[in-house]
């Protein structure tokens, strides 16, 4: 797991392979079993996490049961419950395994360090937090904006390999829709499909 | 204009006034008119702009020329539109005064300079872009899960006084919901207001 994310930080910095193998050796590495936890609602997000292989989720459970998913975590990506993390306060989220995942967990005090001695980590990890600014920017819009339909089609465009990747209660809980409706979706759709093969 | 954004920045820094003073020196100050855009959808958002009085609001337009508010501005916050001005591309939102407005203007190549020189400015900006990222992070999470009138009453909680400073269609707008069901959603409340007070 550690080669796995040295040659990811390699590949994506121009930091010396002294200083990458510094970082990868504060790490822990963990597997996550399909369906296991990382972070529950309630507890202090005290890891900053990196997924070397598998999908995670982060998602809230509202008192009804319903559960709404607020992001997916692809391999060679990072995550954590932000607000919890940067203030140590009880996080309102869960992360938990979609599918078998391995993953690399730094501690606070130790990624703090990091960043605090290594500008070009800080410049990386600003970059990142950017992207993650644009990207929900862009879901806030989507979520407003598209019709379930529009909010499907983006989703399959975006993630083409997602959908055979987890049930579809999962892909409803990203979109913001019934599981009904994103059913009725999919039924027209085939439908459509099977139309156009028809002709 | 500009002495009113030096007492914010010293209320809210510890940055020596003579430093104050220049960064605010660097800022071009202007008004806007109710309705009056600062960034329109295709231009490249050129400032970092400081609302010293009065609201703004950033919203995208759909082809069906139905109006999604992605974020209000009040006075003493600062907006952009992010992903525009990082990477000077054109925008894909609208920056416009929901009421007559009052703003400093910093262009980017000023405030880059500003950044890298003045550390704790820059810490300060990091501390404003956090605060961003949670709510974002929240607001999606309301958008997900909250029925309309959820959407609606957390809204009053969050800003009481934006109802009486804009039209509702801009409400419905900003929660995702048609004027029509922001209507029959305020009735209800009304209705119930009415009954308590009967009795």
């Amino acid at each position: 797991m550690h080669t796995d994310f040295e040659n990811y930080l390699a590949q994506q910095t121009d930091l010396p392979q002294e200083t990458i193998r510094y970082i990868s050796s504060l790490a822990t590495a963990r597997r996550a079993h399909r369906n296991e936890a990382l972070l529950n609602a309630g507890e202090v997000c005290r890891h900053k996490i990196f997924i070397v292989s598998g999908l995670l989720r982060t998602y809230h459970i509202k008192p009804d049961g319903n559960e709404h998913i607020l992001q997916f975590s692809n391999q060679h990506t990072w995550t954590l419950d932000v607000e919890s993390y940067d203030k140590q306060i009880a996080s309102l989220v869960n992360i938990a395994a979609v599918e078998n995942s391995e993953v690399l967990m730094w501690k606070k005090p130790d990624f703090d360090l990091l960043l605090r001695d290594i500008p070009e980590l800080k410049q990386f990890s600003e970059r990142l937090i950017s992207r993650n600014i644009y990207s929900n920017r862009n879901r806030i819009l989507t979520i407003l904006s598209g019709t379930p339909e529009e909010r499907y089609a983006d989703f399959v465009d975006a993630f083409p390999d997602y959908l055979s990747r987890m049930p579809l209660r999962m892909v409803a809980g990203y979109l913001g829709i019934s599981l009904k409706t994103l059913t009725r979706i999919r039924h027209a759709q085939q439908q459509r499909e099977a139309g156009i093969m028809d002709k």
